[in-house]
């Protein structure tokens, strides 16, 4: 869609400077920016894109001027040029609709006011809240509850009993609610322990494509409010998940972790058994978490074993050294001896 | 469901001491349970809250006693105790269905005692059998077995001309018999090996949600009887699994390798194609295998590169100690450089 | 099917040696292969299974020969034989066909010799061009092309707006077009920034099952002629992967990352964001990259962080040294301190 600077900035509530009247019909990168868009400058690293940018207008913090540059001025660019952007894409806005093509268990209550597409099953004692959208493919178990405007892509699975909150977003692939790994040895075997607890997901959660998030063996597995997962990752059995925390992509959380508030994973990081991650902490990409993490001893974590990032960042550094290192040693044990043998030597001959 | 105590040690085959006349209702583990709840003792580590748990009854090994506990003795009790989970929350009984919304083929055989729900699609001279439940959304691809009582969840992809085996379970999103990723180089470009093998699931195995096992070039690939493989594990082609091997979540396995029986692998680990891996091994999670692993020189690995798992702790252990240790030689560099100058001055007052 | 050996050397185009009249029934590795298999020899590690392969005739390079064994002779084996495997195990050619239970949007345009089968849905102004295969459970989102002889398995999900080229493989379960991992932190939250660019799959991609790719917040995710992606792998959002570039299981590039042409990445490897991969680069399995790589300074690259592979080697030859440097280094201290102090005291009594 396209809208003036005027009736953009107004709905953003931010003032402007420059031509108000200039018609924004899109948005990209400062660097790619050309007539017609809008940018950003959140960044300072960026701001020696402000003089080439041929964006007509940019959203930046005050004090940011150029000829011929239209400014919106924000204290928190990012975020306002989010928000633009969803003034300017606004989301498909789709009709209530329950397709023929689904199998609605007579016994689910589902809203009139949702979207059940083609191919989606939902199950016995079900309950789709107003405004959630089920798109093809997407399976709902028995007594699963979606909540409010909940968007659930192609082919998400929702297994048995889970419950789903409001605003919630699940891509496509996703599984909520499968069996945690679980197992009891006995004769060699391994005996199922059967997974009878659930999921919660919280309101505001965003699940991506391909992550699985097993249901606990008793209890619940919890995804706090606001908590931003990516795609591909693992979340375990009776794993607690707290509020406003993200997790990047291909993670994994073993069974039993609580991750505090506002946590920040990178991808490929492993997270072992029955730890406790604290609030606030940052985890590097591809870190190995073998014990619990305290935000008293360091708020950022890397490495395998994860250490403080700071001296994970001091011992990256100089892990190259280390075969040179051993030539070192190998020549400083060489010349010592000789020195060490030298004072025999002179011992001796001192006797 | 609940049980009195006396009927529930009788159908496991314990004695007890306490009050059999107690009603069970649930279960919990033994620091968050109450009354009317089962828990268990199995790891010493938790004997202290025998004393403090509000629990009804417990499994526990001989010789556990506290007033007003009832105790139902075993010699395994957390086997003992899964066992009496699923008294306690059976699997929920289907009745042989075939949904109209499905799609079977006139040229398959699915037994009348087999329960295939909504949008399954099932191939030409495909078999399913009795007992085997396909939820909604599963792809039985052509001339594929489903072996009885195997349990495919929704949208789990079965590949043409796969075995699955008796007992098997297979959580949703998980996808048996895609093609191997084997391409010729040929004029700077990649071309497709055709990949026409197959994937054999013995019986009794579980494998977990987003997991995937590529069919093999040619020939089989194989996950032996009793394996448990977790959520997002890769098995590539002509991979051979033995028995009873447990393998945890995003665990990848490169194509023909040789995993033995009653291996275990933690979460993440990456094993190098075309490698053995011998039963009993145990490689712990994150492990990156660049070569066979012999049960005669460790029965445990870790670290990437893999090593006994007794020398990783041991490097684990220093690791960080490494920035200072460079500081240290460079240190001894500088004073044995200054001990050789001395020696040589004073050799040369000895001329 | 079954081939004379002289009618399948010319439909390869390769002279042989032996018996012509031979019938070749299938295909078979070296060291496994029997009486009327084909069988190949490319790795010369492989030569001495020549005089014993039971195979009725091998793909071979010029000057192979042995009695009995009949030999199709080419300067690039393991082509030739991947080509024969086709001629030997052709795929099987599917009938146009819109299956009645699909459901096709009457605004997309579907050609009359695609192949669409049960529980697709077709959204609205998609293209689906001829030869092109929806298995069971395929989603197009509305706008979506799937270029000629593309192959999609079931259950796999393409999201509005994405554009898949010619003879691209789409293996069970990826996912096309999910949401980039993109928010903006505001008040303690994460904002959601609008995913509005769009996936590219150029022609001859394959993708494999499970794969992630997501769409760019604006502009396009791209992926490259050619370009083969293994299992499990995730690509976030505008992403570029050039063209053959070769992608194994389990690997994740984060945003915005540019990988050149004939790019090779072994499993598990992670790429930070915003970073430039040089074509021709390798990289190994499991390693970390955290900063761009230049193809100038190394062909290949391993470790956590990726260093030049040949220092990589070195490094992980003597890590499990290090704790034992450790104590040699400190032996060393204890040595000089001695020399030291003898020194001091030697000076004393000089003074």
């Amino acid at each position: 869609m396209q809208i003036r600077v005027s009736d953009l900035a107004k709905e953003l509530g931010c003032s402007y400077v420059g031509e108000g009247s200039l018609l924004i019909k899109g948005a990209a990168p400062i660097e790619k920016a050309g007539p017609g868009d809008l940018t950003f400058l959140s960044n300072v690293k960026y701001k020696k894109f402000v003089q080439s940018t041929r964006a007509s207008a940019i959203v930046a913090p005050p004090g940011i001027e150029r000829e011929g540059l239209t400014v919106i001025i924000s204290d928190d660019p990012y975020y306002t040029f989010a928000r633009a952007l969803w003034i300017l894409y606004p989301r498909e806005k789709l009709d209530p609709f329950i397709s023929p093509l689904a199998s609605v268990s007579d016994d689910a209550s589902v809203s009139d006011e949702a979207v059940v597409m083609d191919f989606v099953r939902i199950g016995e004692g079900a309950v789709v809240e107003r405004g959630a959208v089920l798109y093809p493919g997407v399976y709902i178990g028995k007594g699963v509850t979606v909540g409010e405007d909940s968007i659930l892509y192609p082919n998400v699975v929702v297994y048995d009993g889970c419950r789903i909150g409001k605003r919630v977003i699940i891509h496509s692939g996703a599984v909520i609610g499968s069996d945690g790994f679980g197992f009891a040895p006995h004769g060699g075997k391994f005996f199922k322990i059967p997974q009878v607890g659930t999921v919660v997901i919280e309101d505001d959660v965003e699940i991506g494509a391909g992550t699985t998030i097993d249901r606990a063996a008793l209890g619940e597995t919890r995804i706090g409010e606001g908590t931003k997962i990516d795609n591909l990752v693992q979340v375990a059995h009776n794993v607690e998940i707290g509020k406003h925390t993200v997790i990047a992509s291909q993670t994994g959380i073993s069974g039993s972790v609580k991750v505090g508030d506002h946590v920040m994973m990178g991808g490929q990081v492993g997270v072992a058994g029955h730890l406790t991650i604290d609030s606030g902490i940052m985890i590097g990409a591809k870190s190995g978490v073998p014990s619990s993490l305290s935000a008293e001893k360091s708020r950022v974590w890397s490495g395998i074993p994860a250490i403080p990032h700071r001296r994970w960042l001091r011992l990256a550094k100089v892990m190259e050294e280390i075969p040179d290192l051993l030539k070192r040693v190998r020549e400083l044990e060489r010349v010592v001896g000789e020195l060490k043998k030298e004072r025999g030597s002179r011992e001796d001959g001192e006797d």
